[in-house]
């Protein structure tokens, strides 16, 4: 483990020489030969599965001793995080009795214990079930429930926040295990997960292992609130994640010299793809445990950055951040889940952020789409940056290992003229589209039709061909970043036994983009029922941020206005 | 068509103003819809097969207007390319009947009729067949008739050169056709290829099309010399050549920023993939019929080269030419073929040329193994950039999309030590292997084996994982970064009367990494047969690469020798 500071001060060449060392001593050839995989005798030399796993075994060789994970003063070389991803791998078999297709979750922040699960639980043979950590304990309960996981590796920070009793667990799912990730990276010796990574330490190499070997099978499962109440679980498969892989380091420009910081979730998308991205090119990961927009400055500031990602809720606390100064090099910046503002755009530029817009739905590995690149735009309107931004804001076109994204008529399933006016709902198809929701055929059944997948978000087609959300068919309200079901909101709130009738919309909000609005009839003229009850009620059965409600109470036809 | 030119004295950002042009008018969305496939209502919705069609509708939509191809003084746009390719397929199909699984050539240099060829000849759903353009009249006929093409699609040059003759191709296969290409950017109305396309204007769009719609399915078969005398036609698949598109981008970082100058041959697998990638990231490709050492230094400053690819032989000429100075940006070069000398290197990074070797054969699509790049060693010799050069020279590490390169006994199959010294096969497996040898099973059983592709080419494997060549376990001589049979040079020197034995084998040259020495034995004690004369009946029957000989004649046991 060594420290891992970059100052802008240093020279290229000399961040370089700091971060990048692409090989190991001479003596090493036995981890070397530990990283191959067999091949069956039966097996046509010309078709591999395609599995992420062949990027993190690759990387472990090319670049051995390369800082690959960072977290607060410790690094994790490549070859440190992929006897760790193995060292798990083997726990999880011994000592969880993990068997192929069993459901392991993870519920961490962004920490290297993610990394490491996301290679390690398919290299068991298992599927991974990331969580939201912003969920309530009630909505974690009903994900390891319908999962079925048969374990989770969850950060003891969930302990403590209540969103997990490990009581109250126990007693719900009697067979359900869990991994304890104390993330104390100074003093490991009390941290069980680190434990448990010490113990395993000559077990079943990589060979050994029992790969699924299928790239049409599934390997992730991440649940995602959709219009219908109850998340869903988006079944994720190896060939759809390899692919990802390649197109968004295309796409981002990444490299082996490329620095990414954390910003973005990991339970969102598997990171939109960047887990595996980032050391299938052998770049390094900065690890930030949740948004903490000191950090970001200061990781921006000294420790190398090239790229970051998030929403436009990021982008603007980042540009707005009293140490935002203009950064000596530029900084790759994917913004995701609503339109950036001309304002933030031209904010971000001043400050060396070159800000790249996509669009994408869990159902699509994250981004599938790509706007208009604003610096690509001076033929168009040279002179008027505010004209450019307007065309970036457009949800734009398919990636390059996408298909082409459709625009249908939802009654003839055909797509509408490309005329910027007539409106059709947004269909994918191809490989980056997720391949059905777990354990749910009618919600799969009725989002699969005609060879498409249909996503309930209606939008126009530009005669350039851009593509142009106008609406969202299904009632979901994107608060930053964050997908919010109207009806769970509903469901939660007609719980109370004051309540009648109610109803949730989206609302604009300046700082989230969009926030719930709940429309609340109680159940008799009620004059004692008040907005901050449903709040409280809300926020004690609902990730926090979908209790971020404005209330409107009709009392004696009268609306009552109350926010949070 | 407009004309392509960039000064390196314009500021990066006008650079791009001139280059790049992402979107088209408004009225112009008939084009943008005419790009679209069909799904068939049976296909699930999370597979699209593999193919590199797919980039090409893609950039034709996003760089609409942006310039493809550039050639001479003439640029095609994405959009114009785009509607090119669609002519040719409909010319093939309508006018030479071309169907489906035929097999159609391409015998041109590096004009956009290659390119374009690239994309219309699996658009028809037929198989190309790219000529090595140095074959003399003999090889090529028998390339025809192995491949069994159908049609050819052939460059008037190759007629004049006499390469082709049309009366006696029409003699040994009655039914060939032949599309001239007369290469006449200027007046194509003379031209026999420009007058198909003019003609189909209005036929099948691409949804209409015959694509082949299985990934495993071959897209191309590249005839190769080998280790048995007559080429071999290698299967490339759809799957393969879309995976390669995304390997090579992400390796040597190409972007919609990207101007290619092609010297390399295009007929070398497929321009080792970069056709496919230039198009996929919204590139442009500068045509260069052939190597013409005052054009690359006129194109690297005054026309915005990013990237081109060679030999050593090609750095070492490029390197070495009057107009070599120091470039204001770097360019990115991969050099294959043979190894790039300590003294090559600096040279090229004396003029901001940076090196990656790469490794491959035709069977692997090209460049499949990717030495360390000698900026990223610091670390390890950080003052002894010779130590650096050493280590770049090793053929490296599998790229991202390809599996680990294994060295393995040829005895029992098994990895050789990591040790830098015990010696074995070079063996492939995966995606970016050939699916076998078009025609001939006995060459394809003999280097399939045990469910890996064996090369013939000797080397060890070092404690850091790098493999390194040592010696060809065939008799394959690389000449100038083409590969030539020994046995295939010996055959047609037995030919003559006056030879009794030849053995050919490689010898060390300075400008061309090999040639072939051939040590002759007359049928008698044959005073009069001449050095010369050995010489001259192999350029009469072997490309010109092949008949750069060393003769040594055995003389009444003197040795008399020779040299072209």
């Amino acid at each position: 483990m060594t420290d891992f500071v970059d100052n802008d001060s240093k020279s290229n060449a000399q961040r370089r020489l700091n971060t990048i060392t692409t090989h190991l001593s001479g003596t090493d050839h036995a981890f070397i030969d530990s990283l191959r995989l067999e091949r069956r005798p039966d097996q046509v030399a010309y078709i591999s599965p395609m599995d992420p796993l062949r990027f993190l075994l690759r990387s472990a060789m090319v670049y051995t001793n390369k800082p690959a994970l960072v977290h607060q003063n410790v690094t994790f070389t490549y070859r440190q995080f992929t006897e760790r991803v193995l060292r798990l791998a083997n726990g999880l078999l011994d000592d969880y009795g993990v068997q192929t297709g069993d459901r392991v979750g993870i519920l961490c922040q962004n920490i290297p214990s993610f990394v490491e699960a996301t290679f390690a639980i398919p290299a068991a043979g298992a599927i991974m079930v990331p969580f939201n950590t912003r969920l309530a304990a009630a909505e974690i309960e009903y994900v390891l429930g319908h999962s079925g996981c048969s374990t989770v590796i969850v950060q003891q920070f969930f302990l403590d926040s209540r969103q997990v009793s490990v009581d109250h667990l126990a007693k719900v799912f009697p067979s359900l295990r869990l991994i304890i990730v104390a993330d104390l990276p100074q003093t490991p010796h009390l941290d069980p997960y680190e434990v448990l990574l010490a113990k395993h330490t000559s077990s079943r190499l990589w060979r050994d292992l029992p790969l699924v070997n299928d790239e049409n099978a599934v390997l992730s499962i991440n649940y995602t609130s959709g219009s219908t109440g109850r998340p869903k679980g988006v079944m994720v498969t190896y060939r759809g994640a390899y692919l990802n892989t390649l197109n968004v380091a295309i796409h981002d420009a990444i490299s082996n010299t490329s620095v990414m910081l954390w910003t973005l979730p990991m339970f969102h998308c598997n990171g939109w793809g960047f887990i595996w991205s980032m050391v299938a090119v052998g770049g390094t990961q900065l690890m930030l445990n949740k948004i903490d927009y000191d950090e970001i400055w200061k990781s921006l500031k000294t420790r190398g950055v090239t790229h970051y990602n998030g929403a436009p809720t990021v982008q603007n606390e980042v540009c707005n951040h009293p140490e935002a100064e203009r950064l000596p090099r530029t900084v790759r910046v994917l913004s995701g889940g609503a339109a950036l503002s001309n304002v933030l755009i031209k904010k971000m530029l001043s400050l060396n952020l070159q800000p790249t817009q996509v669009y994408g739905l869990t159902e699509t590995y994250g981004p599938i789409a790509m706007s208009f690149e604003p610096w690509n735009l001076h033929d168009r309107h040279p002179d008027d940056l505010d004209a450019r931004c307007k065309l970036m804001a457009r949800q734009g076109f398919n990636t390059v290992a996408a298909d082409e994204i459709r625009v249908l008529d939802p009654t003839t399933a055909l797509d509408v003229p490309s005329n910027g006016t007539a409106i059709g709902e947004i269909c994918f198809s191809g490989n980056l589209n997720m391949k059905g929701y777990y354990n749910n055929p009618e919600e799969t059944a009725k989002t699969f039709r005609a060879g498409f997948l249909w996503t309930g978000d209606l939008a126009v087609r530009h005669a350039d061909g851009t593509i142009e959300i106008v609406d969202r068919g299904k009632d979901v309200i994107v608060s930053g970043g964050e997908n919010i079901s109207s009806l769970e909101v509903e469901n939660v709130i007609v719980q109370m036994d004051q309540v009648s009738e109610c109803a949730v919309i989206g609302g604009p909000d300046e700082k989230w983009g969009e926030r719930p609005f709940a429309f609340v009839v109680p159940r008799k003229p009620d004059h004692s029922l008040q907005a901050d009850e449903i709040i409280n009620h809300c926020r004690a059965n609902l990730a926090g941020y979908k209790a971020r409600l404005y209330v409107l109470l009709e009392i004696a036809r009268l609306i009552c206005f109350s926010a949070l």
